[in-house]
């Protein structure tokens, strides 16, 4: 079992910290968006189990791990209380979200690609769905905001291209059978710098090509 | 078998009245919206049938009542049309809607829980997935229809309480092996009757700490 | 096997052609709502795989196929790629494109029908599950885009139409036990021509009665 690289403990505590700063940027969103307090902690929920739920569902472990572990469905409520009663408080800390968003970021791209690929998933397959899990709550979390995705945003700094760097990390671990604790760690840690980084340096992905130069733009128009 | 405490052929008929007063609620929506006629369906099917089929996927149920059992299917289609037709009387009667809506509601919370007891779930996520059962529909709805789903807003008349303490009740049933029809009976009953309430006194669940006060959003301000 | 109808081979090439452009689709309109290159691949990916991901889920045939097959994940790639690159000339031939997203319209509801059938559903369950297959994609990347799902509005050219005659016109030949090749492909045919036509006269469903009529309108406004 590639899961028990990390002793169960130790595995299951990395989750619950995960799940509790995606659920702080869950819960921050609903505040900013004047929703009441069911709707905090039902974003909250959606953001820190919503991918996790995707790749279960996907490879067949139903019903998923946020539905039979109590710790990872009431760790989102707390998250949620604590930003319904302090939430100046912890928007001031917002770079400190960020950096703990970030490491949930890495953290969920790698455990999420060495389940789908237990599960019997491919190597690509496996590193799709790890990307997928570490995503989709926020992606679920913005459609449910009625919101374009942020992970969709040109004017946003890189998100996905860290959590693919991971996860693919972990890909050529497998396919190299050189996977073990310290592989791994250091994987998880990439995504995590990776992230900061580009949050650092405000690292943007292109835009299709006619898009970037004018004389592209009219090239397009010309058409 | 929990879900056998109402005979099949009661349960199958509070099921298919559930079903079809959300479908109303939906294909309302959809009028509202300008859609066409395909969309007035695909809104009834979405609506009275999204909570169900998301339960069941998780609980691992497939396919899920909602393919498996033609009167399911074809419910919120009669619903549809009926509003296609004559709309304009079925929101005259919008207060009648809503009290099906209620009733709907109480009804989808506890059978949603219960089967997800049935199915090997905790106490906490039967109750929590009884819970996206009865709200899961209407959330669907919103976000085809590209809103912010009512169930988040806090200027709407709270929705997921009562669903809450119906599923809940029954939960505290199983809990202390008192369920039987008329403790099932009477959390359906709550759990409507609460719903009634709270959009005849239009009750409001709080937003977070500081946007209740002047205070606070200076507050908020000065960070 | 109904889906033996065709050699795997074929069938597999004309599922890769029809995920193909589906995927044109998916990417245009990323590029449209100037999205990056990660929300280019990331629309085309779930326009073309979600209809059938949603399929397989329902069906219970995890992990869907979108994800054991490595030519279904990576084709979505290739026609982002051409789209980041080429995207003017692409629009260009926006005809061609909508000729062949109508073949893959055609080719996913018979598929979709089949495959359901062959799974166990109903003859109804089937033919709506293909429908849903045809037009998932399209509907999930419309909210991802935060836009209202142009399968709902009234100010299109009919596009569910098509797909539910031709998943209508398999469960009608598994009725009557003439399912073969020959009617397979005339059902997969008739909702591409019936596509065609709905495009080429922009053939409009009908909205709810009140809102067709000015008396209507009224009648409506006196309730």
């Amino acid at each position: 079992m590639l899961t028990e690289l990390f002793t169960p403990s130790v595995q299951h505590a990395l989750d619950v910290v995960g799940i509790f700063f995606f659920a702080i940027s869950g819960a921050l969103l609903a505040v900013r968006k004047n929703f009441d307090v069911f709707g905090i902690a039902v974003l909250a929920e959606v953001t820190a189990l919503g991918g996790g739920i995707f790749r279960d569902v996907i490879i067949g472990a139903v019903p998923p791990a946020a539905f039979t572990d109590l710790g990872y469905f009431l760790t989102p409520l707390f998250a949620a209380g604590l930003v319904f009663f302090l939430h100046p408080h912890v928007e001031r800390i917002q770079v400190g979200v960020n950096v703990f968003d970030a490491a949930g970021l890495g953290l969920f791209a790698v455990s999420g690609t060495t389940k789908a690929y237990d599960y019997g998933l491919g190597l690509t397959a496996s590193v799709a769905l790890g990307l997928a899990t570490a995503v989709g709550g926020g992606v679920l979390r913005d459609v449910l905001a009625n919101e374009v995705p942020s992970l969709l945003r040109w004017d946003r700094d890189l998100y996905a291209v860290p959590a693919l760097v991971g996860a693919s990390m972990v890909g050529l671990c497998i396919q190299f059978d050189v996977l073990n604790g310290w592989s791994t760690g250091f994987a998880v840690v990439t995504g995590f710098v990776l992230r900061l980084l580009a949050m650092r340096f405000h690292w943007r992905a292109p835009r299709a090509y006619n898009r970037r130069s004018a004389s592209g733009e009219e090239g397009a128009a010309a058409t």
